[in-house]
């Protein structure tokens, strides 16, 4: 099966500097746009307050002219997906989300729709972690237990979003992030990591990965030092590790 | 059954201003003597390297007068426990530990003997999670998926190891440890979190438990604001919340 899959992955909702979303509107736009999409389903199972979450982020995306519907307020959301052109899935806790992710049915459902072309996908935070083969690297608290790891995968790899070096104040003896992701490395299931930075947006068109947004990106790869790339890259080589 | 519980729980093995397990020596010396200890077991678990991660805690602890062997070096792991009067788990990522104690049907069997008072337990950051109700107030990427998150019950309440207030840099947009805290505060199967700071180790004799060592803690109970409590504390109210 050729990918048709169409995907802008936001490493967060907010950046440094700008208000919410707004350092992504550029993208999202011309994205929509090129998929001719103007309505969009809103995913806000990664936060409690549903009804919240998706008035904060269509007071943003309205302006932009797109419809934006909260999914929860669907009576059926199979039916909603099988019906959506696109959706956009919010950041929050990512095994809350995934959770009710698979307590819906819709896990296999978005994968199917987004890699035949019938499902435009954005996601933001927990929104991309879903996205890619499993959250085996949120940085989120396992609050809840989801009944697998395994997620969407729209990409065949995992991505580390809000990628920082050097969290940690010197004094504290927790974990760094890289130490983190490093540990992932290690294991046999694992293959590659990418760390979005903050501003950074994976655009996914078919088998092309690129780097966009305002911030760019790095590479722990398995036995290998980790590898840093600026907004603009081609990083389609990854769907070939 | 009346809890006999012997347990030291510490938040973390490294301190600032102290080499490692030193700020922690006169607590788990004193605590292994009044229980007549003299020989015990090292659960390497947690991290990939059993012999190295064993050899760098004997190295430490074997000066104090005790000798350590490590789990991973007995042909039958459940009836070295059996046989064990007291076990020390080491940190490394909670997710790891927690898979490989069900693999190795230890979970219960720990819970067993400590209740019984026929073993005495130590645990260090990870080591302290799985000694609590469940693992879902770990720091730690879950880089592998255990069978459940459930974990030995030592104490009917979650701990937050290497707590720390305000981590991130004031730019990163990530979330703070207390909204994460708080984020599984507001989950219906949560009740109380204490967040250990590092330096901090929680004393449980029976039912009584003391903050001891060189930090403090803070309690997170739902509908609350957060109290910081200082070391000495008597906490044995957590049991009856």
């Amino acid at each position: 099966m050729k990918a048709c899959r169409q995907a802008l992955l936001l490493s967060s909702s907010n950046c440094h500097g700008y208000s919410f979303l707004e350092f992504a509107k550029q993208e999202i736009s011309s994205f929509l746009k090129k998929n001719g999409v103007t309505q969009l389903i809103f995913v806000p199972y990664a936060q409690n307050d549903h009804d919240d979450y998706t008035k904060n982020v269509t007071t943003v995306i309205t302006p932009w002219g797109f419809n934006v519907a909260g999914l929860h307020t669907y009576p059926d959301p199979v039916k909603a997906i099988k019906e959506a052109k696109a959706i956009f899935i919010g950041g929050g806790n990512t095994f809350l989300l995934l959770k009710k992710l698979y307590e819906n049915n819709l896990v296999n459902l978005i994968r199917e729709r987004v890699y035949t072309g019938n499902l435009v996908y954005i996601g933001s935070s927990a929104g991309t972690n879903v996205a890619t083969k499993s959250i085996h690297t949120t940085n989120d608290m396992p609050i809840v237990y989801p009944p697998s790891f395994d997620a969407i995968g729209i990409v065949p790899f995992n991505i580390n979003p809000h990628y920082i070096d050097n969290l940690e104040k010197d004094t504290h003896k927790g974990e760094t992030r890289d130490q983190r992701i490093n540990e992932f490395i290690e294991m046999p299931h694992a293959n590659l990591v990418l760390g979005l930075r903050e501003g950074c947006i994976l655009h996914v068109d078919g088998e092309s990965l690129v780097l966009k947004g305002v911030a760019g990106a790095v590479i722990f790869k398995k036995g290998e030092s980790k590898v840093e790339y600026p907004v603009g890259t081609d990083v389609s080589f990854l769907l070939n590790n």
